[in-house]
C-alpha cells in the first residue's frame, strides 16, 4: 500500500521501538536516511537502533561516528532507500514479510513493505525524510543535517544529474543554514582521490571498448587491482560514471569483476535510453539512467549478454 | 569607491546605453554575469552591447546563440567577474580609466572602476547580478536564469567548492524555477568529456610529480598535445584541479605550454594554503584556493620558481 507523507509522519509518531533497515552495500543516501531518521526519532523519545545488512562503511563515518547500537524489543520495522527485499543480503530471512514501512525514492520499488511512502521525483531517499521530518515538527540539528546533505550531494553526483530540482536546492540550503558541513561532505565525497584509485582510472582507460557507433562503452576492473593498489570497495562509488561521460555514449557500462567468479556491473545511461530496462532483462533493475545487475560467467559470456540487451534497447527506442 | 547593490541597482536604472565587458578568457560566470545584464537591460528598454576581449567561446553557446552586438554610442561602461584592469587584454588601452561600475566577487579586485560593487561572500558574480537584478524588478526569464546558473555552476565546480553558501542554492532553486536548463548545462559543463580530453589526463597521470612529503603535486601538459588531440582551449576548463584532487595535496599546479615561450600556472589548493599570495608573488592573482600566473623561460627554471614560491607558503603557514 502506498501512503502519503503526512500518514508516514503520523505513523512514526505512533512507534516507540523501531528498527531502521538500509540497503546491503549502503552508499550515502542509505545511510543518511537511516542516521537523520535515528537522530530524529530519538531526539523525540524513542528508542531506535539502524540494523546494516553489512558492517558500517568507513568512508561514511563522519555521520555515525558516535553511534552505539541500543538493544531492545522492535514494534516497528522501516526499511528506507530499499528497492527491493533482495537488498537486504543476509538480513532478509530475518525481516521477510516483517517490514511495517519504506520510504524509498526508487521507482522499481516493488511495494514489498505493508506500507511504503514512494516518491520516484525526489533526488534522494533523505529529500523525502527530510518532508517527514518537518511535518514531525523533529528539530533539524548538525548531524541530521549532514545525513540528509550526504543523501543529497551522492544521489545526485553534487548536484550534477538530472534528478535535481528546485526542492532539491531548497533542502541543500535548509540543511546548510542548519550546520549540515558541506563544504567537508563535498570533498570528501567527491573532490579527493587516492593514488591507487588514479590508477583505477587508468585501468577504466586502458580496458575501454566502444559498441554500436561508439554508443556504448565498456569499461572493466579486474579484482586483482583493488588489493594491489589498496583501493577499497567503497573508493570505487563515483567509477560507474566513467564510460558515460565520454562524448557520444549513450550507455556506458562498467564490469568489475568480484573475485567470487561474479561480475557487477553498472550501467549509466543519457540521451533516452533506459538503464532500469536493460538490467531488469539481466535480473537488476535501479533508475532510468543508473542501473546495475549481476551476472556470472566467462568475462566474454558476460560482455555479450549485457551488450545484446544494450542492442534491444537501442533498437526499440529507435537509436 | 565601493557601492552597495541598492547603488547599483539605481545606477544601471539611470544610463540607457551601455557597454559590459566580461575578462579575456572569459569563463561561464564572465559570459553569465555579462548576458544576464545584457538580456535584463535590454528588456528593461536599453540599448545594451557585450564587449568580449576574445571571440566568444563556443563552449558557452547556448547562453548567446541569438546574441548580434548593437552599434551605438555608449555613456556607461561596465565591467564584470574582473578582478583587475590587465583582465581585460586587448580592450584595456580602449578602456582604461572609462570603466564606471564594476561588479565583482575576486578578493584580489584592486577598485580600478569608478564604483565597485564588491561581494567576496559571494560563490559567482551571477550570484551577485541575481541581487541587483532583483533590486531593479527585473523580470527572470529562462535566457536569464540559463546565464545566472551558469555563473553559479561553473564557478563552484558544481556546487561543490567551499564558496557555496545556503544563498548560492537558494539562488539556483529560483533559477530552476524560472526555467533554467540546469540538467543540460550541468551536463555540457561538468559530466561530458571528449576522448581527446581523456587523453589529457592519460598526460597529466604520466607527468605527475610531488614535492615537499607530497602535498604539492604538479602536472605538466605540452602545447603539442591540443593539436594533436583535437582538444580545444576550452575543454581544459577543468583540468586545473586534476593534481588538488589527489588525496593529501594542499597545492597542486598545473603548468600548461602556451606555445609562444610562456607557461600558465594554475594553482588550487586546500588546508589553508593561499593560492592567491603564492601567484601574487609570481605576478598572477586570484582566489584563495584557486589562483593562476603565466611565466616565460626554461620549465625546469619557472617549475623552481613555483615551488619555491610554494615552499614559502607551507613554511609560512607552518606546515
Amino acid at each position: 500500500m502506498r501512503i502519503t507523507t503526512t500518514d508516514t509522519a503520523r505513523l512514526l509518531a505512533e512507534h516507540d521501538n523501531l528498527v531502521i533497515l538500509p540497503h546491503q552495500n549502503p552508499d550515502g543516501d542509505a545511510l543518511g536516511s537511516a542516521f537523520a531518521l535515528l537522530y530524529a526519532l530519538q531526539a523525540l523519545g524513542k528508542r531506535a537502533r539502524v540494523e546494516c545488512p553489512d558492517e558500517l562503511p568507513a568512508r561514511y563515518g563522519f555521520l555515525f561516528r558516535e553511534y552505539r547500537p541500543l538493544e531492545f524489543h522492535a514494534d516497528y520495522i522501516l526499511s528506507v532507500d530499499m528497492a527491493a527485499l533482495q537488498m537486504l543480503g543476509p538480513l532478509r530471512q530475518r525481516y521477510e514479510g516483517r517490514i511495517d514501512l519504506c520510504i524509498d525514492h526508487h521507482p522499481s520499488n516493488d511495494l514489498y513493505a505493508k506500507a511504503t511512502l514512494l516518491d520516484d521525483g525526489a533526488a534522494s531517499t533523505t529529500q523525502i525524510i527530510h518532508e517527514v521530518l518537518t511535518q514531525m515538527g523533529a528539530h533539524i540539528d548538525r548531524a541530521i543535517a549532514n545525513c540528509i546533505f550526504t543523501g543529497l550531494t551522492t544521489d545526485t553526483g553534487c548536484f550534477l544529474y538530472d534528478n535535481v530540482s528546485a526542492l532539491t536546492h531548497r533542502v541543500a540550503a535548509a540543511m546548510i543554514d542548519a550546520g549540515a558541513e558541506h563544504g567537508k561532505i563535498n570533498k570528501l565525497m567527491f573532490d579527493t582521490k587516492s593514488r591507487g584509485r588514479l590508477e583505477i582510472d587508468r585501468i577504466m582507460m586502458d580496458s575501454l571498448e566502444f559498441y554500436f557507433d561508439d554508443r556504448c562503452a565498456v569499461v572493466y576492473i579486474p579484482s586483482e587491482v583493488l588489493p594491489r593498489l589498496g583501493v577499497t570497495d567503497e573508493e570505487l562509488d563515483g567509477v560507474s560514471s566513467f564510460p558515460r561521460k565520454i562524448e557520444g555514449v549513450l550507455a556506458g557500462i562498467t564490469i568489475r569483476e568480484q573475485g567470487d567468479g561474479t561480475y557487477r556491473i553498472s550501467m549509466r545511461t543519457s540521451g533516452g535510453v533506459d538503464a532500469s530496462r536493460i538490467c531488469k532483462k539481466l535480473g537488476g533493475g535501479g533508475h532510468h539512467a543508473a542501473a546495475g545487475c549481476t551476472q556470472s560467467g566467462e568475462l566474454e559470456t558476460v560482455k555479450a549478454a549485457i551488450l545484446q540487451a544494450v542492442a534491444e534497447e537501442l533498437e526499440g527506442q529507435g537509436l
